[in-house]
């Protein structure tokens, strides 16, 4: 890096940017929001958007077109078609010639018309399997590719810090490490089609006060970088991201958008990243309205760019005409601005751009084909977790099964919050989704061919009515066996329960629908309830107790495929194999909470209040049941590997798959240290009587943390390791010795984020 | 100061601590627990205590005696004697002669038989009247001096951050400069008795992670300065305080019991505080057996003491042999033990303990005489918060009063958790209280004389029996009016619903009592409801909407006199006069909270939760009707002091008590700032009709917050300022200038903690 930020810029972008004016510079910095309409897909939107021509923005070039593809339902070959043309159009009539950088969301699946829904991030989490989500991203970076799409808004890396927030569903898992291993997967998946992946929110958006969205965030240096930070630095050093997104988050009272400690020197000089830096949508703007560190637009796009961001986005309502007028007296300013251009000619060198004549647009593409919908089928099936099951499950070919619930027959209850088919239903309701997304009602009905099926709504996912309930409760009364499908449905900013702005203060299920799974269990009907959700809820009763159902599952958002997926398991053609990626939470006045915790108090005299969760991470049941046993690892030097194994067996009747957790206990730390902290995981099927031992060889760095004096640091001493169906099961279990001097990890020293490896050798049978 | 970070250690001490062997220097650094036995009064105090015979503990000298009065009820001056014989015996039986510092509990009064109970520190701030407050503490102090107690384990200046916590009934507000003036006048007042004052908690104890006792602290730097630490650097830079007990909190990962950067850097080097450190109860054993920093209690002892703990409390468990056995290889911790033996040889120097020769014990004493109560009854009536009147109160003459609920007939809950009456009802059940405590039963009875009571339980505090309900609103009914009285009972640890280790992640009352309230309301007769509890709790239904009760009073357990204050209050005898000093939570959900908080989302798109809180920080009515107006004041320079005058009328036909409040909004600043921040108050009485102008004249220091860089600062530019009846409401505002440069506050410099002084002239008639 030369000591701008910057890998060596080619002779060729110098070049380019010594000819531009300012008026030229400043536009290769902001994005333009084609169509973008008043619709709410950003917060605050409605009151932050200032309308400017297309012809006038573009004027001069410009730097992004944003989402081109993803504010209407276009038919994706005529939008490419346009686009092609408004490329040329960039190439041949402005000054330069230089196209545009074409961004676009893509989280769930490509968010365009007819692009297929793929599961939201959370049932990645619950996969526990990161090569199948490295797959998943290689897709969908194919069809972006098809369009020309060059960066894709994903994925987001924030670390689950509390249920209550809306944006839940969005995220992977409240581990950092398997944020970081199916993050980075993700990241190389799409960047492997020649996309650029953008990382988001960089950093701390998750843990905002009270779950509220854009709430500050409270928490100290140690706490961001020893568990917020290690899945970003993951996917910038292993993953080789080529674009990050600020967090809109403010830390301990510093907005991010305005911070060079982490836009910069963390981000840049630390990690190394030689990116762009785009601002998430109005994040700019809201440095003076919603922090007030800027007196206005202009002082908020000078400290924006002094820290570390570098294209504004959506559009440019700082980082053109407030900011030119403040530039004339700012040289640092004029440099920054400079830095920033030379990253984004950079980015657009690097993807291709200065090279393409776009003279051929696709007349055909395939973004819901059979690839794609076999990996989000694969993906669904791996993504549920069977919470609960007395036995009922899987069922034997029912006679009858009542069928009741608000999710039980409705598509839109599949998909998450950044889907387009989500934005399709709730701005352009009638309009058809564009692709084929069968219910669970269907599905089940395609499953159970034989059985007399019932369908009963009994309630709406949101609201009081609980009119239909009785009805729902008869029906069940009636069959042999019920299954209630209840959950969420995701939404943006006040439509719908969970999805970005939908935060909440009570984690029950939404409504009334609490009422309506207790009506149907009290009828002793065995019930098994599916959840469909965008976040964990406090579901404890329905677990545990008198009003305990015969089984539950947990599906989060599952896509397009997620009918089928659900149907299977229910009828067991598939096997439930996800294991929860986040604690399924004991009520919301408990949090914010984590399993990454020092001890606590309970349940000693210390707090009455029962401090553990209503299920641990890592937990899930499947229809077989494994042993973890003999778990053996050797004492290593504290910057050395630990080498586990750990003899997995199928010793039930089915086939079956065990996400085999490896956890560890640092036992004396210089500063707390979690009860439990995940070290590595493996997803390992089995058929019924085999055995397997799976080795992990785990940098002694993913037991590093910051130190009393800042540096991350390895420590010697005693550390517990143990292998468990959760965090909080110890099937087996050994202690180690890190020995050696207490390890200061430097940029060459083995990252915290680098991966444990697992291998897997049958046993002989 | 000299460089070890003690005041001049004078020549006596000096050959004093010269003489001393490693044992009697390790004594002088614990207490001794007189009859502790197995009671619960400290958490996990069962697991955490070995018995040392008293004898062998303080063969040797000992530097305290932990709790003489204040663990079992036993009469005082027979206590006394037997004190001033064991001081007796160390001064002529132990080689070196010392006396032992007596410290006791005393936060609502002092802990011992037979001693007035106080409001709770809540009730202090509800009561934002800091002179009584003072008188308070001088009462207190007074008949802790007469029994011979040196040193009082009060005021805590813990800053509310989450009401879940159990010990919110020990605090004095959410906002950091009541704490800091209600906390300071508290310590000046024990002082001015020559006993000397233990700030508790130092510091961040009470934002902990979902306001679990002992959880985690996550908080940045900025934070921790500029809302938490404030009230401590008040009260020893203003205050003199002249004791400092640890928090048992970890902040970020560090337990302050091990932090020299808290307990050494910042309090002694910076603020220059010259007193002793002592620990809180078993904390510098929990550095091993919770917080797993410290490998065993020796380690644990070398680590407390270099942080800058001097004093080992309840007992010496890790002081004492542990560390001895590792002193040998340690110079440092041997010159930390010498460090800390100076510091305490001074505090009883200071304390006259050194030539005292206790030959005169007390033989009578008044802990409890009309000088208290009338102290204790002035305090409470100051507190009651009115939150709703429709125009019931005051009752005029009422022929019927139908008087409900498990809180009305009950003296236990008057009375704080660290109330020793409390502690006599819980450990020493059928043992009198000592002292008077008029229920509020008897009270009203005493108040009402003509009217008809009829008295109805109704329900327990806790538990879900309703079946007495249907009795209370049948009660209800049939008398012309009803007052109910519900809230909490005061415990500890598992017992009461309120209190240390009673933590809560529901803010409902608790038990049945929310049932019980609405329906006596439900009847149609107009319902008085009266809230005794140590927290707030999220009870909008009973001020808003169709569950509304006619009048809402809020008392925060108002101790011995509490009954009679509520009873003077209810009929008109006396006027509400307090504010709330705590914001009304909307629901354990949307915690933490505190007022003082950036510009949040609502009500824009940016989150679909409601980010108020029930009733604002600041709120309360009055029997009478105040006008704000007219609000002046000019441009300051960043250092300099800001004069603003309001002037207040009463508008009403009755006399009535104001608490005029000024707060401000720095508009634009280098990170965020709270949309509100309280910058001064002053009660003021008016009689009907009158009209005064209150002038305050406030730093500029008050304004300062820790910049970009780290150092506090005061910044130019504009600052809102109004007056309001909460911090939701500007009834008079104006706007200022601040000028000059950034103002960089060092030690010199005029405090942020400085109180802001205000004037009150009366207007002419």
């Amino acid at each position: 890096m030369s000591d701008n930020g910057l890998r060596a810029v080619s002779e060729r972008v110098l070049a380019l940017h010594a000819q531009m004016t300012l008026d030229e510079k400043l536009a290769q910095l902001v994005g333009y929001w084609v169509d973008q309409g008043d619709e709410v897909v950003a917060p605050m939107a409605g009151e932050m958007i200032t309308s400017t021509r297309y012809e006038d923005a573009t004027a001069n070039g410009i730097g992004h077109l944003t989402r081109v593809y993803g504010t209407r339902p276009v038919d994706p070959v005529a939008r490419a078609e346009w686009l092609w043309g408004e490329q040329r159009r960039l190439r041949e009539q402005t000054r330069l010639g230089i196209p545009a950088i074409v961004h676009e969301e893509c989280l769930t699946g490509l968010a365009a018309w007819k692009a297929a829904t793929f599961p939201t991030p959370l049932a990645w989490g619950a996969a526990f399997d990161p090569e199948l989500t490295e797959q998943l991203g290689a897709a969908i970076g194919r069809s972006m590719a098809e369009l020309g799409i060059h960066q894709g808004l994903a994925p987001v890396l924030d670390v689950i810090m509390d249920p209550r927030w809306g944006r839940v569903d969005e995220c992977i898992s409240e581990d950092p490490y398997v944020v970081g291993t199916i993050g980075t997967a993700y990241v190389k998946g799409l960047q492997s089609a020649g996309v650029h992946a953008t990382l988001k929110h960089f950093a701390g958006y998750s843990a905002s006060q009270a779950g509220r969205n854009h709430a500050p965030v409270h928490m100290g240096r140690r706490r961001l970088q020893d568990v917020m930070l290690p899945p970003f630095e993951m996917a910038v050093r292993d993953g080789g991201v080529r674009s990050v997104m600020n967090s809109y988050a403010e830390i301990d009272g510093v907005p991010v958008a305005s911070s060079p400690e982490l836009l910069t020197a963390l981000l840049r000089d630390e990690w190394g990243f030689d990116g762009t830096v785009v601002a998430d949508y109005f994040s700019v703007a809201f440095l003076h309205a919603l922090h007030g560190v800027a007196a206005d637009l202009g002082e908020a796009a000078l400290l924006a760019l002094r820290a570390g961001i570098d294209i504004e986005l959506p559009t440019g309502d700082a980082f053109v005409e407030p900011l030119r007028s403040l530039l004339d007296s700012s040289a640092q300013g004029r440099a920054d601005v400079d830095r920033a251009v030379l990253r984004v000619l950079s980015q657009k060198e690097e993807l291709g751009l200065l090279d393409e004549d776009f003279s051929s647009p696709p007349t055909q593409v395939e973004l819901d084909g059979p690839e794609l919908r076999d990996l989000a089928r694969r993906t669904a099936e791996e993504s549920v977790v069977l919470l609960g099951n007395d036995g009922v499950l899987p069922l034997a070919a029912p006679r009858s099964i009542a069928l009741i619930g608000p999710n039980a027959d409705a598509a839109e209850s599949l998909m998450g919050c950044y889907s387009f088919a989500n934005h399709v239903l709730a701005h352009h309701p009638g309009t058809p989704l564009g692709f084929e997304i069968p219910t669970v009602a269907e599905s089940l009905r395609a499953e159970f061919r034989d059985a007399d099926i019932v369908l009963e709504r009994g309630c709406d996912v949101e609201g009081d009515d609980e009119r239909g309930i009785e009805a729902a409760a008869r029906a069940a009364a009636d069959a042999e066996v019920a299954v209630v499908v209840v959950g969420d449905r995701a939404g943006l900013f006040g439509r719908g329960t969970v999805g970005e702005g939908n935060d909440v203060d009570d984690l029950e299920l939404p409504g009334v629908q609490r009422r309506l799974v207790e009506a149907v269990v009290a009828t002793g009907t065995p019930t098994v309830v599916v959840i469909v959700s965008g976040r964990p809820y406090a579901i404890g009763w329905m677990l545990d107790g008198r009003t305990a159902a015969a089984a539950v599952l947990q599906a989060f958002f599952p896509g397009e495929e997620g009918g089928p997926a659900i149907a299977r398991i229910v009828s067991g053609a598939a096997e439930p194999s996800g294991r929860l990626p986040v604690s399924l939470p004991r009520s919301a006045g408990a949090q914010p909470y984590t399993y990454l915790h020092p001890r606590l108090g309970g349940p000693t005299d210390i707090t009455s209040a029962d401090n553990t969760p209503a299920r641990p991470f890592g937990f899930g049941l499947t229809y077989t049941s494994f042993t973890r046993e003999d778990l053996t690892a050797s004492d290593a030097a504290t910057d050395g590997t630990i080498t586990a194994q750990v003899r997995l067996s199928n010793v039930g009747d089915r086939a079956g798959t065990d996400v085999v957790q490896l956890y560890a206990r640092d036992v004396v730390g210089s500063v707390t240290r979690p009860v439990a902290q995940l070290l590595a995981y493996q997803r390992v099927s089995l058929a019924p009587g085999e055995s397997a031992t799976v080795t992990f060889s785990v940098p002694t760095s993913r037991l590093a943390f910051t130190g009393r004096d800042g540096r991350r640091i390895v420590e010697p001493g005693a550390v517990d390791l143990w292998v468990g169906g959760s965090c909080a099961e110890r099937d087996t279990e050994t202690r180690i010795e890190l020995v050696g001097p207490v390890h200061a990890m430097t940029a060459d020293a083995p990252r915290m984020a680098t991966a444990a490896v697992a291998a897997l050798v049958p046993d002989p049978r």
